[in-house]
């Protein structure tokens, strides 16, 4: 089994406004070759676009772009996590040989089809996901003492970072009260709990031991892979847990041979402010019971370990992007690049992405 | 690098009626797992759905259906080659061994969004495939003067070779004389010349050595891959050649370490009837000017060597659906299951597969 690093990134910035998804993607990829030097479009044998998007032959019509002729192409679809599903299949294409260096390119727009959960007949006409997503807080306030202000403390945090990270949809700092105050749309859940759909495209190059070594100075390695899908339909998962979370942070563990608290930086998705609290749980990086203190603490102490560039909350939710976006930061923070968000010294980093209330996760753990 | 085979196959017929996919995708797939005896829902750790379709969160929703938790879940799309592109996945999930067993179900029905080709300005208001092909078989009349019944006996043959795969889309002979009055829809194709989209699904279960060899008698191993887009532009391609196809074909024979002429079997992607003269040319079976004779003789000694199951012209072609059925007729007739459309002694099958006239190939050499 080859080793396989990300030795290349590129991001457009996120925003609300309409775009053509291929121009984002051709942005995003075009920056991402164009930072790895030496590289070229030969060199490239593979090229998967992560969307929600129902245009066709994205893969081929990215590659013509980018004058790529690529072994493999195609799209790769899985609502939020369609990201991460990508950049694990082309390490499994790199891994097993099939592909030396491929490069894996999320997009969607504001108003990507993959918002509304229509294909859910246990929701009944509550297809929108802000009603799982209000029907979680509700779950953790009752089980763990939750209070508002610890769920606020999650988006005011992330809108914080997030003014530090120059392709964030969101660009101003929210208070902990503007936030509490914010406009309530259920009885557990307020707008600013919540992240945004928007228009983004972000790339990642992957590239074999041999060829990584070859064109980068500071490749950064995915050591540790972990997936679940426990179901489609909401309603047959604990509205307490995240189990698909639990299980593949456990298998990503073990194979990148580490513990949670050896994390030092980690991207998870929160898509709204229960989910972080739900997330850091279920990666063992804190229990549930300690979830909001946890978080408050890194609030309060400038601590950007989780969430460095925002998170979905204060970077924004291309839904096929994010994932991707998610890597690059973890990326960048293990080569040292990160600039004012820098975590010192970062080694071991983690990224955490999900789908439609949880019921499929994906996490990787990645080293320099 | 593990062996991976094909261990379970199961498919539908396929059908002129609109269909509901998600249940489509359920008749094969369940089909395809009751197939292997000993093989239960928790063995599977992958689940790709490959189509066309726009519905979100297939991967998923088809995992619930049979009582599957996967690690891998997602949908993969690339026109007409999504089915083969999706068993090359599920290759490298288990050959790089992240995963043991996969699940790959395609489908798609008859008014699947994959026909008109809107994203190739190219194509000005010609986006149906019949403009291509139009111009493909006007380019190979003109260089290797092929004649028009020559055209006519590869959908004959095909036609013919139907009557004998129960879940064929046609199920009545056509005389060359009737195919050459069909109805002229270009200048230089006929009705009786093209594929027909429909509805249908078809599943193939892959398995990593160590689970084939438990689960199976008869594993069929996947022993060359090769893969090639040039453009997702029509216009960027010469019309007398289909170099992706030379290209994947040449890759997937290094790897199996054979020759054209030790196939003993081929599915070829004959969405039309020039398709199948190009692509057994492409492939090195024959040359550009003999293929009108090759599959002349072929019909006149009712060899069955190239298309056995009806190919896209008599098999019906449900876009997802169509590379996972031209394996698993690769599957059967390997492990001498093809009844009426054997052919005998088997050895070494091929599954030769293309997207969007043949601006992307795949190719597969299967050995028992």
């Amino acid at each position: 089994m080859n080793n396989v690093a990300i030795i290349g990134t590129g991001q457009t910035k996120f925003s609300k406004e309409e775009a053509n998804v291929e121009k984002l993607l051709f942005e995003s990829s075009n920056e991402c070759i164009q930072s790895v030097s030496n590289c070229s479009s030969k060199d490239i044998d593979g090229v998967l676009v992560s969307t929600n998007n129902n245009s066709k032959y994205m893969g081929a019509i990215l590659s013509e772009f980018l004058d790529i002729q690529p072994r493999i192409a195609h799209s790769i679809e899985h609502l939020c996590s369609s990201g991460t599903n990508a950049i694990i299949s082309a390490y499994s294409y790199i891994s097993s040989g099939l592909a030396d260096v491929v490069l894996v390119s999320g997009v969607d727009s504001t108003t990507n089809p993959g918002q509304i959960l229509e294909w859910d007949r246990s929701r009944g006409n509550f297809e929108h996901p802000i009603y799982w997503a209000s029907m979680l807080t509700k779950a953790h306030k009752r089980k763990f003492q939750t209070s508002e202000e610890e769920l606020a403390i999650v988006s005011a945090k992330n809108h914080k970072h997030a003014m530090d990270n120059p392709h964030a949809y969101s660009n101003e700092p929210k208070t902990i009260t503007e936030i509490m105050n914010s406009k309530q749309i259920t009885k557990d859940l307020r707008i600013m709990d919540c992240s945004r759909s928007c228009s983004g495209s972000s790339s990642v190059l992957l590239a074999s031991e041999k060829s990584a070594t070859e064109f980068s100075d500071s490749p950064i390695w995915i050591s540790g892979i972990g997936q679940k899908t426990t179901s489609a339909s909401f309603t047959k998962n604990d509205l307490d847990e995240i189990k698909s979370t639990h299980v593949a942070a456990d298998s990503a563990y073990k194979m990148a041979n580490i513990l949670p608290n050896d994390i030092d930086v980690a991207e998870v998705h929160d898509a709204f402010s229960v989910c972080e609290l739900m997330a850091i749980s279920e990666l063992g990086i804190t229990s549930g019971e300690k979830s909001g203190e946890f978080v408050r603490n890194l609030f309060n102490t400038e601590d950007r370990m989780i969430n460095p560039r925002g998170g979905l909350i204060g970077a924004g939710h291309p839904l096929g992007a994010t994932g991707i976006s998610q890597t690059i930061e973890i990326t960048n923070q293990l080569q040292g690049k990160s600039e004012k968000r820098q975590i010192n010294n970062a080694k071991i980093g983690l990224i955490h992405n999900m789908s439609a209330a949880g019921t499929s996760s994906s996490v990787m753990v990645m080293k320099n």
